[in-house]
């Protein structure tokens, strides 16, 4: 991963010891705004969770609100740290999209708490849902691009089709990720990538 | 419309007065969540908006909460039954899809506050908002599968290719929508019927 974990301005950690307690902060974090929302999370509930004393906390965060900012921006990476390196070895175009379909489900049903923490930065942190979903349709429309121009893919592959992919996952991820995960991964997944390299046309 | 405006349990209007009193207290509650948030949002806001007393705000609801859960059900019903008349009309299955996201747009552009209260239901109340959701789903799924009866898709359309489908059209409908309204809907329409039609494949 070629990024520093996030913190605030000025407060990112210097030492491998430093990185480890961040990540730590971090994943209490996840669970803390996913069990109890961002309203009745506290920063006691997070330093609790990830065994650290309060000073640590603000070692790396100025408050409440920062430290939710820094969560939706790693939720962010990690999905897609989990999700490249399968995309990446696939063949071709269609098994780019199919891979990255069963490895955003598979990163949901261990991580259900994402979706609650990212539809929540709609409300507490507006310009932070945005930024997930502007960054992750840019990456997704470069994708399809690259694909296009390997002949993968049909040459007027556009931001329209990486929106209908991105919202397609999000959906798929709620449905067979968050509310029930008794249907497999890879049978969604492959209905899904069948629809894209043919259409739902007879 | 084959349907009772929402009101709270025993509170529905047994005159034509009456419910024209309520849809101008849902078209209020619409705006006074859309722009404040369920938190900030008051009741004596709604009424002010609806030009109505306070009383007949309680002839018809008993609380915020309840207002709010009758207006996420009356936001779902509107987008169906705005959406219905041109799907139906529409010749074939790709075409009715199309038409569905087309009306989707169009409404999404008329009532930019539809997501901010769906999305915030997950919040405040998370039943309306799974039931929108599933009952959505529901229907794309009847109309995918009465599609294919016909011979217009594939045989073997399910669940899945639904929710796919209902993604895209939330995002797409985030994306040219809500956030932007620069892209003509008929070219996004266009666009997403032909992948539906022949998919992505070169």
């Amino acid at each position: 991963m070629n990024r520093a974990i996030t913190a605030s301005d000025g407060k990112a950690p210097r030492t491998e010891r430093g990185r480890r307690t961040l990540r730590g902060i971090l994943d209490a974090a996840a669970i803390e705004f996913g069990e109890r929302g961002f309203h009745d999370a506290s920063i006691s509930g997070i330093t609790r969770r990830a065994g650290v004393a309060l000073g640590s906390f603000y070692t790396y965060f100025d408050s409440k609100d920062a430290v939710f900012r820094a969560l939706v921006r790693d939720m962010s990476d990690q999905v897609r740290d989990h999700v490249a390196p399968a995309v990446r070895a696939a063949p071709d175009g269609i098994a780019a999209e199919r891979a990255g379909l069963e490895q955003f489900i598979g990163f949901v049903r261990q991580h259900k708490e994402i979706y609650r923490i990212i539809d929540e930065s709609e409300f507490v942190d507006p310009d932070s849902f945005r930024l997930h979903y502007a960054t992750t349709a840019e990456r997704i429309t470069r994708r399809l691009a690259a694909a296009a121009a390997q002949g993968d893919l049909r040459a007027d592959v556009s931001e329209v089709h990486a929106w209908a992919v991105m919202g397609m996952n999000v959906f798929l991820g709620l449905r067979y990720g968050v509310w029930d995960d008794d249907r497999g991964v890879e049978d969604v997944a492959d209905t899904v990538a069948e629809m894209l390299r043919s259409g739902l046309g007879r």
